[in-house]
Formats: C-alpha cells, structure tokens, sequence
C-alpha cells in the first residue's frame, strides 16, 4: 500500500510499504478515509527529533474497518470509526482511570503510545491507505456509517479533544473568563470549547492576522501580542480586571512579545508568565502545548534540558493552579462527537486543505513554510 | 494590655499597648487563651520582611468573645472560638466561593489578609490578651466552652487546617501513596492529614532526625534526604515505582540533597524537583510551602525576584498538575475540629511548649535558633 | 409606599403599607425596578397555603440601593442589584459551603428564609416600592449601572438560576443527552442552561403548544406529552436509546399522559416516573421542581402527606442518582450575570409582560388563568 | 471438577461439572482459593428468584490464574488475582466511564453481569475449582504473590468495595457525621469505609446483638432501632442535631422498629424513612442495599412491583440527594487492596466461617437460618 514515508530532515515521500495485517487477536485493521497532518509532524519533519528515516508518519486516524481479529467483539468489519492519536490498552492503572493519554502497556518502559510518531511505540502512522490499530474494541469510536461530518470527525483523532482538554485542566465552566494563548489549530480548538463549555468572554492571543481573525470569526477577542503585551492588553479592556482561566496552547517554542518592538524572538516561559500576569487570584491554568524535556535546539542551557524559569513566587501569591499533559482523548471524543452529530459544534472550520496522499509531500512543505494558507491539512487517502 | 511587639531584626518585646475595641458593627473582641508562634513569624522576626517596628505578631489565634458589636447577631460574648489566621469578610467573590485565603474586601489591593503580618493589612496581632476581629460572625469558628482540647483547637488557625490543604490540593485520597517534603509542623500536618484521609503509605522526607522520628511515630515512612536523593530512596522502596500525590511543605528556602554528601546549601527548586522526580504519571502535587514574588536574601537573581527553575518538560510529559497558595482555612476547620472533637485527631503532637506571654522573647530566640526543641509554641497570654 | 398586599383567596390589592427601613447595621433598603410574579406566588394566591392576608409578596426582586446601615461596607447608595430570592446570611455552616438556600440564621427554626413568602421568616416581599434587604452585603449582586438588560437581569432573582440548578444538580455536561419535564419558565430556563451547558440533544416534555413553540425555539427537541408516554417518544426519536440526564421541572403537580387519551389528571409521579424510564442506566435527575410535605390538596392520603411512589427498584436496577431542592442562588447568579452581560444569555425570553405596579392584581388574575398568554410578569414598580 | 451447584429452594449440593476452559482469546481459567458466600446468593437458595436448579453459584471469586487465552497480556498464568462480583468489558460507553457494574456488553440486552448469578449472563460462579474469566485483563485485579491476607482481599471482590460505594455515594468526607443503616457484612463495610475516610462519627443501625457489637468494636456508636426509632436515639445523642450523610446497607428488605415495641414486620420503605428523617438538610445519601424492580413475596402490591412510598416533599424541603446502584468493584479494588497491603485497613474482619468446598451445603443452610454466627463464610475450594 502507499503511505508517507520519512526520508529525513525536510523530506517526505509517498512510497509503497507493506500492508498492514491483524498481528493480535485484539487488533483490527483499518482502511483510512482522513488523516491530518499535525503541526507535531513538523517536529519530526524538521529533524529536530530522533525519528530515523522510514517512519510512517499520521496520528490522526480516521476510516472503515477492513478486519478484526478473533479476540475483537465490539467493532466489525464496515464500521465507521474514528481513532484517538493515543493509543490505550484499556485495562491499565491509568487507562482504567481514564488517563489513556498515559497507558502503561502499548509503548514498554514509557507512559503513553502512539501512532506513526518517534518514541510512541512501534505503531505505523496513518497517513496511508491502512492502518493496523491494537486493541481495537478500546481504541475505536463508533462514527454514522456514510460519509457525513468527514473533516469535522477527523478533528476528533486530537485536536479537538486537545484543546477541549486544555478547557478541562483549566475548570472552565459557563460564565467564566478565559484567556487563550496562541491561535493555531489547538488554540482555536480550546477556545472553541471554552465557548462550547459556556464561557462568557474568550481573549485569544497571537500575532498572526489570520489566526486572530478566525478566533473573532468564532466569537473570541482577538489579542494581538506583537503590538504589546497581551496581559496588560487584556486587563485594559477590562478595566483593570484580569481573567478567571488560562489555556497555553502554544508550549515551549513560544516567542515574547519584545514590548510590543516587533521583536519576538523565542522565549520558552513567555506564555506561562503572561497567564501568571493576565490571571486573577484562585485562577486555573491548563496546558495543552507541548513542553519537551530535551530540546537540543533550546535558547539556552536551560531551555536544552526542558527547564523554565517562573515566577513561582508570584503564582503561590495568587493560589493558582495549572494542569498539563498530552490530551486523554478517550475522555471527551464520544461527547465531541455527539456535538458534531447534532449540529452543535464544527471543528472543520480550522481545516485548511483537504487533498488525496500523494499531495502529502507538497503539503507538509508548504504548512513548514507556513505558505498559502497551509493550517491544517486533511489527507483522503481513499477517497 | 500587653501584647509581643516587633521592635526589630531578632528581637521582640512584651509591651503595654492600647486595648482593641468594636470599631465597626460587625466586629468581636475577643479574650486571647492560645496564640502560637509560627515559622512564618520568624521571616519577620529575622528582618527578612518589610515589617516596621511597632507590629504586633500573632496569627494563630483562640480564646473567648468578650463583647461584639451591633451587628454581629451570631457570636456571643462568653463564646469560646477559634480564629482562621487569615480573615475574610464572607462576601466578595473570593470568599463566597470559599477562597477565604484571598478575601478582596479586608485588605484593599491586595487578595488576602491576616492578624499581625506584614502587608496582610491593619489587623494587630493576637500574641497579646486580646484581639479584635473583623467581621466576627464569619470569622470566629465556635468551640465546645470549657478548656479541653486548647492546644490542639489552636492548630486549627493554620498549620492543621495548612497542612490539610497540602492533601487537598494534591487529592489525595483513600488508598494513596504521597511523599510529603519537609516535616515541621505544617509538614507534619500535611501528612499527619493525608493519613486521615485514608493514604496507604506516606513518606515524609527531611533531615532533622527529631522531625523524622516524629514523622515514623504518626506512620509514616522517614527518609533522610541528607543521605542521599530522597526520590531514589523512594523508588528504591517501591522497586522503581514512584507515588501518585505530592506536597510541598517547604517552599523557597528548600535546600538541596547534595547528593548525599551533607552538602545542603539552599536551592529554591530542589523539593519542587525532588516531587517532579518521585511522582508517577499523572500525579498531583499540593503546595502550601511558601513561595514569594521577592526574597532580597535569595541565592541567585532569579530568587531574589522570585522565580524558580522547573523541569517542565518533565513535568508535561508526566502529565501532573500542582496547586498552590495560602490555606483557604475555613474550608477545613469545622471538619477538622470535628475530628479533634470526637478524639480521631490530635494535632497538638507537633506542640513542643506551652508558655506564657512574658516568655514570648525567650522562645522567639530559641524557636529561631531551633535549641531545646522549640518546635511549635504556644502562648497562654490569659492564663 | 405601595405594595401588593394579599387579601385572601384569588384576591391582591395594591395598598399603601409602611415603608422600610434599615432595621440592623447590615441591612440595606433598595428602590424597586422590577419585581416578578412567580408560579409559586399562585400557591399562596389560590388559598392553597398558610398564608395570611396581609403578607406582601414578591421574591424576585431588583432595583437600586437607597440607603444601607452602618455595617454595610460594600454595597452603596446608588449601587444597582439583584436579590437572589433567598436570603441568606454568609457564615452560618449552610451559607459557608455555598448552600445559601438553606440558611440556619435568617428564619429561625427552619433551614432557608425568602421574602414575600409564607413560612420563609419574616422579610417582606418586593411587589412593592421599596424592600428592606437583610445582610446586604451579601445578598446584594452587583449589576451594571443604567437600565440596560433590566428584565434580564430579573431573571436572575430565581428562574435562572433555579433551571440552571437543575442543570446543575443533573451534571449536564457538553455533549450530553437531557430530557427536561416541564416548559415553564423555569422548565424554559433549565433546557436554556443545558443547552448554555453544552448539551448535544435537550427533549423538552409539555402539553401546553406555546410552551412547546418556546423550547423549539431555543433549540430543544419539543415532545408533547398529551399524546402518547414521553419517555416513548422519546426513546423511538433515538432508536431505542434513552438520556443520560434529566430534570424535573414540574413538581408535586405532575399529571399523567393518559396514555395519549386526552385524561391527564393529577399524578404526584407522573414526572419521576417518567424520568426513571427515559434516563439509561448511569444516569443522574436533577430536581429543581417543587415537591411539598403537606398538601391539603393531595390527591390521595400519600399525596396530602408528600409521600409519592416511585418505581425504585428500577431505579436502584439503574444505578441512577437524583438531587433535589431549592436553588442556592448565590453560586449561579454571577456566573449567569455575566453571561448576560456578555451578551451570550438572554433570558427574558420568557417573559411575557412588563407591566406598572398597578396593573398586579388584574396579571394575577389572568396568569393565574392562563389567559392572554400571561407566562411570566415583570412588575416596574419605579418605573 | 467440585462446583457448589443450585439444586433447588433451600438445597445446593458438591458435584462434578464440566471443567471451565479458554473460549475467547480474551478469556482466563483462575484455579478457585477463596470464593465467598454472599447474602445475595440467599436470595436465590431460598427460591425468591427466578434462578433454575443447575447453576453455580459464586461471585466472590479469588484464585490463581492456570492459564490464558492469546489475547491476554498483562495477566499470566501463576498470578495471584481477585475478581470483581460484576463482569466487565472495558470499552462500552459505561466500563469506559467507570461504571463497570452497567458493562452493556457482557449480558446483551441488560446493563451489567455477574458470576454465578441468575440474570446476570451466562458466567458460572466461583464456587467451584476453577472459574473461566472473560476480559481477564481487565477483570483480574493483581495480588501480591503467596497466601498473605488471603481473607482481606477475599472481601476486594464485593463487600469491602460495596460498603466503600456507599460512602461514596454518600460523599463521606474527612469530619462527617455518618448513620449507616444495617450492620451486616456490608453495613460493616460501609462503616468502616466511613471511617477510612476520616469521618468523625459514624451510627450504625441494626436490632441484632452481634452485629452492633462488631459496629461498637470497629468504632461506631451502635443504635438499636428495635428499642425505638432510630433517627430519635441519633438526634437525641446529638442534641437535636441530624448527620449529614446517610447508607442504606439493608435494601428493599427493611423492617420497621415499630416503635420500640418489638415488633418489626417487612417494610421496604423503612430504612429510606429514616435516613430522610435523620439527615439534615444539604445532606446526601448512598445506597448500596439492594432494591428490585419485582419482588413476587413483597408485603404489598406496591412492593411486589418494586414501588416505594417516600416523603419527598420532606426529602426535597431538606434538599436532599442520593445515588444508588451495584458497586462499580473496578472503582476501588486497587485502592482498598493498597490499605490491606499497606496494613491499614483489614476488611476480614467480618468473616465468621472459613471451610472447604464440600462444607458449603451445610454452611448455607446455617447462614440462611443465621445460626452458629454465620455471618460471612469463605470457601476454599483449592485449599
């Protein structure tokens, strides 16, 4: 079968590998109709990762069960589904609590597997014509047969729940306010679910143009931190007032804001200070954005090995509190899901560009380069 | 009447000043029977605060209502009760929701205030034969009358209530395993808590041996982190596993393990990084240990100004969370009298003397140079 | 100054009675702008309570603070505010833990206190110039200054919030499935607050077509229990499946479906026992409909004395959970207020009238008939 | 091999049965050292169920894993395990949330199975030599290796974490007040779990003398309701004050106290009457005793149809809450193992009888006529 194949730093290719079969009998295989390329692909796709050439990248899954194997009785053959970037056994001490973000079986000697990503385990990536998918009774969500909500349920494999769970860690409940931080993908996903949970006002903070523009399209205020800092922007809209939750969905290769100077050079606490500042006293911080613990490409010493410098002081004085870590999707993708069956939620309006596999290699170089429009590809490589 | 005035770096004095009075509707005076002196006293004691001479010290605080003012339609004169250390006006937004830690309304500009502290607002002291309390019917917790139980009712101001929170905010619950950083009294209480929430196993890690055979005595497990690095010696214990709650009961003059080398010299992040170290996937960690926006005496730049670097990286790809911030007292100190009351707590074991106020100078000096065993003081000014 | 002033059976006059006054330092007085009549003032209207002529009614009150005794420190003359319809005190055990519904200090004897109301304490109601407003600073929630959302902002008193804590008590979540018995106002508010919750699906149970049109309108499923079992209904709109959630917004007062026949008596658990059949197994009924101990009323000796069958064994059989009760208004009111003001709630929806202090007596008469689509009424009586 | 096999009302006999075996990949065969006789099983031995004669009984199984089907990972031949009473799968909609007692695929058409129980599939009990485990990764709870606390974790299977569901349900927090009604093996339970959660009182209710002795003994307050009503002895004991959380731990089974006066005939809704009696307003209930929803030997029609009169209008004045269901045994197991590991907690306790297989038809007919003490027995067939 064809699937996207890593050749090494910028380089991606649509090559023949062999088909996927049911090795266990727990596993099933799966026929991909969606899958996206993620903005942490880039980070393999940079070479800024250990990932070795010849990996099958794609995390974010979607399509028709072709097989089962003897031991799978919930999912069969026909079945529509969708599967989360993370990959539970179910029947672990974190995924028996839900924590399947964190499970202890599918990737030995580490918390958490997932697919066609460096460190993750020995799991293939979907962006392919097949996909081997373990545990499948456990991994699979049921999805209406056709073809209905195509691009709205492919969300449903990560970013959506991620940014949902940055809503989450941060307690967002109906009323609240809500600063995010960074207006990428996942950042007008949290925004979109703080809004979905209730939320009475949503600050969004980037310095792109269209991001902050699509974050007013879904009922945000947009907060543009290059033109000076997003804090106090903030508390001046709002009568000195700050808010109540805060959602970094931008992680450690953040950038400051440079006094609003235009210099924003990378800076891997400048998120995490400005929710320390833009927050009220009692408030919660959830984080979704991804902070690594090497990151050989780090500003500095410190940044290297993954530490940061905070103003600790300052969040004991307020009582703050903060919650982190890769998104447990099993934990919202059936409710995410039941949203987009009603009508209720549209996660599609971040995608982009939605194209058949062998235009993969064009599309991961324009989304690095940030060209054309390139935010969030959805690759058909059935369709 | 007399009280313990600050009159300068390392000395205190038991002077005449003038007595409290109702000034407002809603305030109580009450006859001063415990006031304890509390680690935190000593940051002030030792000239490591902006406190001006004059002060009276006093935090910690219990004894019986003399008279109240108009509007207090619930304490009596005649009522024994106990005092949260810090005090809350039990309507702004903070205190309605139980965030009495950061009450907006008793301390303007500021979120939080407190008896006898430095920038904690207006409030003299209680280390003295009587106090005024601001909005007494929300403030006064009622005691059984009589004398029985009065040192272990007076943990209730703060470190009982303080240690509590630790437990809370890290979530500990029944069948848990926590390892608790520091065990003085609020360390001691913090554990002392998490067994009587049901933990299966606690480990308690200091140096000082008194404080670790205190620690075994209530159950725990003692480790010494002068021998070597307390989480390893953890690990060790569980065959490599770490433990799923932790609390900070040290704050930002921690000192490092040295590797066992019996070098300790202050590093504000070694228990922070000690507990990121030890906990599990998807734990979480407590903090009432202290952490300020500014220490002139800190090691470093970062310190003085009160930022503290965090292996972050870790922390996310471990998935915990943390809570911080000042014990909100009233959320715990019914229940926890509760306990005291029906004989299933006695948080007086962490009491080591009780005197009177003329031997408060005495026992400030020895509690600050930690001699004879001064651990937790109690003044006895009434009786 | 004038007030609706109860006569006796089916009969209310607007009268001139003394004015008030502040009565205790903590005491405010507040010029009324709006004041609602609620379904429950029926009860007492129709004779069907203890209540004595000569009691003025009104528990849904607005207006602006006239003047405040001298142990009000927060609220001040010319402050503009909403009254949660009970009052509570703040710092008794109830009031502390957020129960403001069930206050152990405002009606002694009795857990909850309200104004204009039999057997709530002694508080006079706002259907009137002026209102004597107990421990303002705590009852008072603060509103924008002017006159903008004014009937918005009534609902706030007790609709709002009391659907909502239906919501609440049910855990309605986003994504989730929630049947709400009853389309009044306050079965209005509680599918209103799902669906502000983040509810996928919200079935809204009536007979009455305008109320259906209502809950249509806002984006409910309506289901129209006259013609056949609801629980049915429902069930065949979902293939067979039933909800996760439900609320019963009707009360003691229930009737049944008559199995579609038209015959739709009384049935005190016509509504419970419709919920135990549509909920799945798992689910949770909140319960913010009206059940009485005694009901002189009743239609059986069970129903005179608040007993009411229900199928509990099934409901054991379920697993499921129910909460009841009044609504604590004070841990909603803010949160809805700034979804009002944020222009993300709209409340007055229901309302059907806004009308002059004078014109109370001939609304009662035709909202207590349903007449002239008389739903809920806004009384102005500073307008 | 030996099974204890339902041969009729009042009779079960030792025989020889086919031996169980792997039959899905997913399946395991545990070799039987401890299967317990729980007071559900009396229901069917007495011939109050529909359960036909051939059935093994059991459903507290624990053992050592013989072998396992190739779809198991975790678990392996030689591990020491315990069974949960309810079968789960560990992917559908309720396993996923926890709710492992409402499995909606291990008994098809009905939510939640068991062993060895009529209407709960077609799982044979564990009375017996070995016992054939479905989903066995999922349902076998891992002990530590050996014959340790063989008894204490005979009781993770079902009592102990029934009697824990109860104070869940309830919300049983550290300093609560607690009346637990019934003082059988899972009263017992309740209680004591009551306790691990750091209540400060707990009242167990029940008329036996040997039950309230072992109550008395593990630290409660004993009430016996044959001498009068027992929400009057609580209150009076309290100074008119109510408790805040209540456990029904009898079920639909409930006798009445009769006023003191000896007599206490059948009455389902007595246990629910009192705990609305004795808790105070706010106050919420968990109900781990059974109810069903059809009872052919119920005392009235209502009871025979599972209908229970209560007072609700009393339940809803107070504001009351309560959940009810089967214990989710996978919620808790691993915690309440962790106490008995860790020695702090000993749930062996209530077992009176521990024998061989072919004493099992005797010991059930002792325990059915409670003679001899048979209060709780343990069969060990492997022994």
């Amino acid at each position: 079968m064809k699937a996207v194949v890593y050749k090494g730093p910028f380089e991606v290719a649509v090559e023949n590998v062999d088909d996927p079969r049911v090795e266990a009998p727990t596993d099933a295989v799966v026929r991909i109709t969606s899958s996206c390329i993620c903005g942490s692909d880039l980070h393999m796709y940079e070479g800024r990762t250990g990932a070795e050439p010849g990996i099958v990248f794609g995390h974010e899954n979607q399509g028709v069960v072709e097989e089962v194997g003897p031991g799978v009785v919930r999912v069969k053959p026909g079945d529509r589904v969708n599967l989360p970037f993370n990959i539970g056994c179910g029947f672990c001490f974190n995924c028996e609590r839900g924590y399947t973000g964190f499970c202890q079986t599918v990737n030995p000697g580490f918390a958490g597997g997932a697919y066609g990503y460096v460190s993750m385990g020995p799991y293939k990536g979907g962006q392919a014509e097949r996909l081997r998918v373990p545990f499948a009774d456990f991994n699979c969500l049921e999805l209406p047969q056709g073809t209905e909500h195509e691009a709205d349920f492919a969300m449903l494999s990560d970013i959506f729940p991620t940014g949902y769970h940055g809503a989450e860690m941060a307690g967002v409940r109906p009323g609240d306010t809500v600063a995010v931080f960074g207006a990428g993908p996942v950042g007008i996903m949290a925004a979109y679910s703080s809004l979905l949970r209730g939320a009475s006002v949503v600050y969004s903070v980037d310095r792109v143009p269209e991001r902050l523009a699509k974050a007013e399209e879904i009922g945000c205020v947009p907060i543009d931190f290059s033109k000076a800092d997003p804090a106090g922007q903030i508390k001046d809209l709002r009568g000195g007032d700050g808010v109540m939750k805060g959602i970094d969905a931008v992680g450690y290769q953040a950038v400051g804001h440079g006094g609003g100077s235009g210099d924003t050079t990378e800076q891997p606490n400048a998120v995490l200070e400005g929710l320390i500042e833009v927050l009220n006293p009692t408030g919660r911080i959830g984080i979704p954005g991804l902070y690594v613990p090497a990151d050989p490409g780090g500003v500095d010493e410190g940044a290297k090995e993954g530490r940061i410098a905070l103003s600790f002081g300052r969040f004991f004085e307020k009582g703050l509190a903060l919650g982190t870590g890769q998104c447990n999707v099993k934990q919202y993708n059936r409710y995410l899901r039941d949203l987009i069956v009603a009508g209720r939620a549209r996660p599609s309006l971040v995608v982009s560009h939605e194209i058949g596999l062998d235009e993969a290699p064009a599309a991961y170089e324009k989304f690095d380069k940030r060209v054309d429009g390139y935010t969030k590809v959805v690759l058909h490589p059935a369709a």
